[in-house]
């Protein structure tokens, strides 16, 4: 019991909007593009992504992927120039939702569902897009209460149709959920970050591998995370004003020598850490790493796969840590616990040099 | 001119002192080993790592690598108990070097010169340890300024002969350094994944990588952290002061609607993200990545690796996507910016689906 059936109208063809589409095109629908740029719409259609909308195409779904200070102008206009459910993919829902609502009557409205899918890349741009970019991301659908059900199910078709693992949440939940997963890490990132912008090169020159982890969200465009930042503004508010009681809760245990109150505070930080669900929403499951000692030159990284697959260990993630100026690379391994010891006694007997 | 001739004491056989003992051994140094767990010094010594330290030994340099909290004591304790020349490799450098100037006289006080390699691992113990671990890694050497020179030299090349970069640096400047690149980091990455214990979970159903990389320090041993921040109290108040105004400006502006002061603040985060160096010191390169869908069964990996290796590109960086509930797993890819083209014509003239 298929309710979309196409076409789908894709306005705005940066990284998300050509994903999407393209997303659309493996499913099988027809999709229509638009965006400000016709060379954008030129390149997502070069892409595969589809064809330029024409004034008497009829799509049965606009999804509208604009930067988030235009989102309100473009569903309104989406909603009261056509007759079709019109989605977004914001990554704020309660504010669209008021510009619609006060723009559009009952019936416009309830073709309105917003949606939010968790993916992205730190790269923008129609040739960032990716069919792939949603396959076993969650896709928040996020119906407001007088939203028309088969308009809810047609974006939340939209949203497995892509590949993306559904979650139903109400706006104002979701607005509060990405404040918390999303919105204050990334703040937080930018203050560590901007802590280093005028550090003497010696004392940068201590980064190890945390500070990199911490900072990297904080590189990501700040022209678009201050409209996101703006757009959530009471939810980023009250989880800001929460940490800063904390951080003043910080200071004075680390003044006062108060290692219980410290000790606390960095217990909840590791609860919070083993609270984060899998990558693809089910349990974390516990790792290890083994570290291999890998010849910087080509083909070695190919000896080394086909030692580790012949183990039989399953390869979870990979990292290199690669010095341009030695001969040798270490490469981690990271594979479930217990697996550790096989994988390693595996690629020794294959003369590789492991470590931990 | 090799000042070390060794033997090298190391106190404490935990995951860096292990690993500085299998460094040594690989640098050819004779190794005595010494800690309260006798099993760790059997698992350190059947690891290679040395032989358990004799009382008739007389080695030329001691290294201690004990939890913080025990870092003054065991220092005092090598330097009245040998003539040896003494370090530690602790990760903060003012607090021991206060305790072992109030318990010794100047001639021991000039043997003692603290130093702090950068590296570690959310593992602990000796069967986490590796010989290739300070392989590129800054190593911070803090003499004071009645240290030997002879005493400094040779911490400088146990340094060296570890296979880190040196990095020269006062104890006091290492510490406000450390604060800023390491301690704050981890500070306030508790804070944000604090924020996510009691969170629902249809909230953390929304978290993706940003927040991942953001939390994971936070995930480290809380016991000895609390230990290390205690340590380093005035260096580390320093920076959370510094960084509360800025959450007061911060909060102010969002609560204000004031674009202008939230984008400076997000722009100076991007300029503290550039201001770190790449992993070895060196200059941070460009890359960009190549997304390769690959089906999730053994020996793909290998194919991939070997066909990406016969692109003539050097792959930088990897990681893997692995969704356990799925027939496909994507592969990223990360080579040096300009390099993609070639390594996506490449990966798709042999059959394999590049995105991006």
């Amino acid at each position: 019991m298929t309710a979309l059936r196409g076409p789908v109208l894709v306005v705005g063809t940066g990284l998300l909007g050509t994903s999407i589409a393209l997303a659309c095109r493996r499913a099988g629908y027809d999709v229509l593009l638009s965006d400000v740029s016709p060379e954008h719409v030129r390149t997502a259609s070069g892409l595969g992504a589809g064809r330029p909308v024409e004034p008497e195409d009829r799509p049965q779904l606009v999804v509208v992927a604009v930067p988030p200070d235009l989102l309100g102008e473009v569903l309104v206009h989406a909603l009261t120039e056509t007759d079709a459910v019109v989605t977004d993919v914001g990554s704020v829902k309660t504010r669209p939702l008021h510009e619609v609502a006060a723009a559009v009557d009952p019936g416009a409205l309830g073709r309105y569902v917003g949606s939010h899918p968790m993916a992205g890349s730190e790269r923008s741009g129609p040739l960032a897009a990716s069919a792939a970019l949603f396959d076993g991301r969650p896709w928040a659908v996020t119906a407001h209460p007088t939203a028309d059900p088969a308009a809810v199910a047609l974006v939340e078709e939209l949203a497995e149709r892509c590949g993306a693992v559904l979650v139903r949440l109400p706006p104002e939940e979701h607005d509060r959920a990405v404040a918390r997963t999303s919105h204050l890490p990334h703040l937080l990132a930018a203050l560590v970050a901007g802590q280093l912008a005028d550090a003497p090169g010696a004392h940068l020159a201590l980064s190890g591998q945390g500070v990199r982890d911490v900072t990297r969200v904080a590189g990501s465009d700040p022209a678009m995370w201050q409209q996101i930042v703006a757009a959530n503004a009471d939810a980023v508010l009250e989880l800001l004003g929460d940490v800063r009681g904390q951080l003043d809760d910080l200071i004075a245990a680390v003044r006062a020598g108060e290692r219980d109150a410290l000790g606390a505070l960095l217990r909840r930080g590791v609860a919070g850490t083993h609270a984060i669900p899998g990558k693809h929403g089910g349990p974390v499951r516990a790792t290890a790493s083994v570290f291999v000692s890998v010849p910087d030159h080509p083909g070695e990284l190919a000896r080394l796969f086909a030692d580790a697959g012949a183990s039989g260990v399953n390869i979870e993630d990979v990292r290199i840590d690669h010095d341009p100026g030695r001969d040798t690379g270490l490469v981690e391994l990271v594979v479930a616990e217990g697996s550790t010891q096989r994988l390693s006694t595996s690629l020794e007997s294959r003369g590789w040099l492991t470590h931990g």
